[in-house]
C-alpha cells in the first residue's frame, strides 16, 4: 500500500544523515517503502545526480517519490521544487538537477515548495534534507497532492547539465559520468544511432569499435556500446576504462554519422 | 504496524554482517521496518557513535528500537543493556555508548539483558550483533517489554564520552565528530548561546565568526554556527574544514561569553 | 506477508544500480522486504561472494530469495540458475558462486532460468541485474514456483571455489576471505576440530594459539578461533590480522590433528 520513496544524495552513509531522514519519513508515513538510490554522488555533482535519477526512475513503480538532494545552496534563497511527470514525483532543489528527467518528458508540472506546514517545526539552516525534503516526501507518500505544497511555476532551472553540440556530420559530446567499474557514460543518446548505417566514435584521437556486450571487447581494448541507461558507453572488457584511458568527467568524445 | 529498528555499528557493510542481522530480525519480527543509521562509525569509536545516536533518535517514531553496537569487549563479561527513555528503546553494550542519550533525558529505565531465551540458540563468542542484539531487537519490535529481558540496574556506564569543562567566563570544549563533508562538530551545546549577548569562539588561536548558514561564510573562511545536531559546528563554506584546519577529533576549542 | 529478498553483488552502491533493481522488485512485488547483504564484494570475486552467502543465508526466514550477482560473463551464453535448498531460493549466474551453499546441502533442486516472460521487456546486454535477476526475484517473492522459470538441470557449476586438501595428519587450506576488521577466514571448517584431542594450526611457519573469543588474545598476538561463519578464523585482539601478517586471500594455512 505504501508508496516507494527513493533517496539520492551526496550525504554519504557514514554520519547518520540519511538514516535520520528515514526516521522522519517513517514518522509521517509508516507504510512508505524507502529505497537508497545512492548517497555517494560526488559532493555537489549536480550533473552526476541528474544522470543517475534520469536513468533509474523509470524502473520504479508509478507513484513513486524521488528525493534528489545535491544542494550547495542549502540555507540560501534557492527554491525547492516538486515536479510531476511520467507518473512519478520528484523533490529537489531548483538547481537544474532534474534537467535530464525533464529532457525525457514533454509534460511536466512543477510547483515551488513553500508551504511550511509540511516542514518540521524546528527547522535548521543547514540540514534541509531532514527538515524539509524528508517530511514533504513523507506527506507525498501519504497521498498529499503536489498542488498543496506551493504555487505552480514555469521558470524552473533545466539548464545546468552538459549536452552534446552539433558539429559537421556528427556531435561533440563528453563523458557525463564514470561508474564504479570505470565505465564511461557519455552524454550521447543511444538513439543517435537509430537508422544510422555507419557511425564512427572518436575518443582521444582513436576510433572505437562498436560492440553489444562488454565481453565482446578484446582484453584491454576500449569499445563503445549502447549503455543500459540510454547513453553510449565506453568500456574495456574486464578492465577499468577510466583508469586505462585517463578519462575524467568532461573528457570530450565525438560521434560521426558517416566517413570523416 | 511494525516498529522501526535502527542499526548503528562499526561493522561496515561489505561483509554481510549487517544483512545477516536483518535476516534474524525479520525472522522474528516480519513487519519490522529496519533503518541503517550508519555502519561506518570508526572502529571502536564509542564517542562518535554516542554522538550520532543522540543527534538522530529524536527524529524517529516513538516506540522505535535503536541498536547501537560498537563493542570492543564482545565475548568478555561486559553487560548488554536495554534503556528506555523519551519513548524510545536503546540496545547497546554497557560501555558508555549511550551517554549523550542519557545526558538529554532525566528519566531513564535501564535493564541488564540477561534472559538468554531471547538470544539465538547456537551462540558464537564473536558475533553478538547477530546472536544477541538482533534477536532481542526483533523481540522488542514485537512488543516484548524490556522488563522481560533482565533485571533493572542503576550502575550503568554513562561516562565514557567527552564533555566540555568550565573555564573563566566560558567553556573549554573539543571536536567531538567530523562528518563526511569535513564539518567539525564540537561538544559545546547550541544552548550555551541562549540569552548570551556576545560570545566569542576561539579555535587554533583565531576567533571564528558566527553565521547562521554555511553559505554565509566567505570562501575559505572558517565560521561557527548552531549545528543541526544541537552542538556548535565549525565549517568552511564550500570547503572541508577538517582538511583546511588540520583538525581532528579531540582538537580543543574555547567558548567565552564576554570579552576575553 | 511479503517474502525477504536479499541482494549480494559487486555493484557498489554509488551508481544507483542496486537501487534500480529494488525499483524493479517493488514494481512486481510491492510487499517484498529487500535486504542488502553486501554490494562491496571485490569485483568478480566469486569465492568471496560464495563464502558470504553460505555464511549468511541460514539466518534469514525460510522462503527467502537470495539474489547473488557477481557475473563476469554478463551478456555471454552463461546460464542463470535458480536453486532451491534448505527452504531457501537462490538466483545466480551459473559460475560456481553457490558452491559453498551446495556443499552444505545434500538436496538441491536447480533450474536453468530461461523463461523470458519473467524478464523485463526491453532487455539490455549489460545490466542483467536489473533486467533478469530483479524481475525474476520479484516473481519468486510473489510465490511463482522455480519450476516455471525453466527446465531442471543437473550439470550446474559447483566447483569454482577453494577447498582444503588432505595432507598427512591434517589439511592444507588457505585464506578464503578477509573481513573489514582484517580477520582472516580460512576454508577450514570448524567441524574439523570436532572430537579432536589436540590440533595444531600453522600459519606462516608459526603455531597459532586456539582461543574462544577475540579478547583472549594478547595484544598483537595472532590467534585462531572457531569463526561465527563455521570456518576457522585467524585474528589479532584489537588489531588487523591481515595487515599485521601481510596475509591475502589465498595465503596458505595448515591444520594438523596430532603432533607434527
Amino acid at each position: 500500500m505504501g508508496r516507494v520513496v527513493s533517496l539520492l544524495t551526496d550525504f554519504g552513509t557514514g554520519d547518520g544523515f540519511v538514516g535520520t531522514m528515514k526516521g522522519v519519513i517513517y514518522s509521517i508515513s509508516p507504510n512508505a517503502k524507502i529505497v537508497d538510490l545512492s548517497h555517494d554522488i560526488a559532493p555537489q555533482d549536480i550533473d552526476g545526480a541528474s544522470y543517475v535519477i534520469a536513468r533509474s526512475y523509470p524502473y520504479f513503480p508509478k507513484g513513486s517519490i524521488h528525493v534528489v538532494v545535491v544542494d550547495p545552496g542549502v540555507g540560501s534563497e534557492r527554491r525547492i521544487i516538486c515536479a510531476a511527470c511520467d507518473g512519478h514525483f520528484f523533490l529537489a532543489p531548483d538547481n537544474g538537477i532534474l534537467s535530464y528527467v525533464f529532457d525525457r518528458n514533454e509534460e511536466v508540472d512543477v510547483v515551488s515548495v513553500t508551504e511550511s506546514n509540511f516542514f518540521l517545526d524546528d527547522m535548521s539552516r543547514t540540514f534541509h534534507g531532514r527538515d524539509i525534503f524528508a517530511p514533504v516526501a513523507g506527506n507525498l507518500a501519504n497521498g498529499v497532492s503536489p498542488k498543496r505544497l506551493g504555487p505552480g511555476i514555469g521558470d524552473y532551472n533545466r539548464g545546468h547539465v552538459s549536452r552534446p553540440e552539433p558539429i559537421e556530420n556528427g556531435l561533440a559530446g563528453s563523458v557525463l559520468y564514470i561508474d564504479g567499474f570505470g565505465n564511461l557514460m557519455t552524454n550521447l543518446n543511444n538513439t543517435e544511432l537509430d537508422g544510422v548505417v555507419k557511425a564512427v566514435m572518436i575518443f582521444q584521437g582513436t576510433e572505437l569499435r562498436f560492440v553489444s556486450s562488454y565481453y565482446e571487447g578484446d582484453p584491454g581494448e576500449p569499445v563503445v556500446l549502447r549503455g543500459s541507461a540510454g547513453f553510449l558507453e565506453i568500456a574495456v572488457n574486464g578492465g577499468n576504462a577510466a583508469e586505462m584511458l585517463h578519462a575524467k568527467v568532461g573528457t570530450s568524445v565525438r560521434l560521426f554519422w558517416s566517413q570523416y
